[in-house]
């Protein structure tokens, strides 16, 4: 049971994490900080939060723990404003989508990587935004991924992993570059490749009609690319090294395809469609 | 109404419009055909259709209307196969992904573009495959492309659109090439990408972890790679001039995304995902 949750950025992910945890009655006070008045006001007619500040330093005082849920360009500059108003005993975590970044940049901030500040990462989501589209069950049955560092209080991570426990998800710990990695090729590249097609197809003179013929496949195949641009623009640049370094191989295996095309060579068009349909059915089984 | 239907490949396209047609009573007696005489059993089981001929030939005497929907790599000797035995007056249309390349195979293995050939495409389909897939609103409100050519019989058209709308859907005309570039960039293209997607990333030594923490965005953009790779490597072979312009395209822009990203050109990377969101959320309305 948490006496007072923090909550810094009430949107999709911090409200639905709020909404989770009174579910679950896991927490006593939900306390929210953004920069927006006007969007905490409707987080409390929601219920999602019981009051807000939109001073970070004043909403994380006497908490017990702090969740960060703010776009990755806006963490380090959170940490910064909350780290002297922190409770003694205090637990931060994250909802970054890269996680090397904002160690990086909390380690700036501070100027040491500190005990009390557990880098977390709700694999969780929908295309929508916003603490409207936020709602109890998104975190059931799913993964949450924690990559405590090696100054990260053993003690911290517990608190963080029985919150999200709480909340009916499973907890993983791994490695921040690995967490990079994993990320890179199974969310951030993706949303690479559907913003790029669809921006790439609204570019074409006969857009309106091209999208009319678009059948079911292209529409959930393309739903990604509704997601919000700023949350994505952040995610790419944070998570360049390991986006650029997955791009270049998406890149390599397009060409191979590509030229098995040109060429004409129906049996490694076959493998390649066989052995991709083979991993996704196991996957999606 | 049709006295006579046959559909020569009875899976989950020719089995949908059979069972559309049957619950619209838009057709008297169906008469199946393909290679394989269990498939074609569990057909008349399912009550897809009524008897059935592994024998093109025989199966589409007497037949009023005949819809072959065959792998593109199968269609010109089906046309071969059948173009004798047509009854007097009899109409037949397909259901090809691609039509520049049907169009041409019918050419070449009829010696001409013969008067009774409506070239069509239903834009419908799921990632499913084989009569087991079937269902008779496949079709219902989606869109139905009509290629016919300079040689095509205007009463031969206005029979199967009229076949066509009987299932719920709505008919277009366009030309061969026209349609052939749609799909490229609406269909073609975007399976591609996904097959390609997911078999690079199952080569990767660590791909059972990798899926593992795929989320729903994921799942949703990957659909598509569970499609049938036999009917899809004869689409990028049928299709491949349209295709490979269409790559060329996206790889271009992927180049330009990738670029942005590596130079830190926050600027940019929001536009283009910018641009992307407000296609996709106006023709995703």
């Amino acid at each position: 049971m948490i006496e007072r949750l923090c909550i810094i950025g009430v949107g999709l992910i911090g409200g639905s994490l709020a909404r989770a945890l009174r579910e679950a009655a896991y927490v006593k006070e939900i306390v929210g900080s953004s920069r927006s008045a006007e969007h905490l006001q409707k987080a409390v007619d929601l219920g999602v939060i019981d009051r807000y500040d939109t001073d970070a330093y004043k909403a994380v005082q006497g908490a017990e723990l702090v969740f960060v849920s703010v776009p990755l360009g806006a963490m380090a500059a959170v940490f910064e404003a909350i780290k002297d108003a922190l409770a003694d005993g205090a637990v931060v975590t994250d909802g970054g989508s890269a996680k090397a970044s904002v160690v990086e940049g909390v380690k700036k901030a501070l100027g040491t990587m500190p005990a009390w500040f557990v880098p977390g990462h709700p694999i969780a989501g929908t295309e929508q935004s916003g603490v409207e589209a936020s709602f109890a069950d998104l975190y059931k049955g799913r993964r949450i991924i924690l990559t405590p560092t090696a100054e990260t209080d053993a003690e911290a991570v517990k608190k963080v992993r029985a919150m999200w426990e709480a909340t009916g998800a499973s907890v993983n710990e791994m490695d921040v570059e690995h967490h990079d990695e994993v990320l890179a090729a199974t969310s951030h590249l993706p949303h690479m490749l559907a913003f790029t097609l669809v921006e790439s197809l609204a570019r074409m003179s006969e857009q309106r009609e091209i999208f009319e013929y678009a059948a079911g496949g292209f529409r959930d195949f393309t739903r990604i690319a509704s997601s919000d641009p700023v949350m994505w623009r952040d995610i790419c640049l944070a998570n360049r090294n390991a986006l650029l370094a997955m791009v270049g191989n998406f890149r390599d295996d397009l060409d191979d395809l590509t030229s098995a095309i040109r060429d004409q060579d129906a049996g490694r068009i076959l493998r390649i469609f066989q052995d991709a349909k083979a991993a996704r059915d196991a996957f999606a089984g």
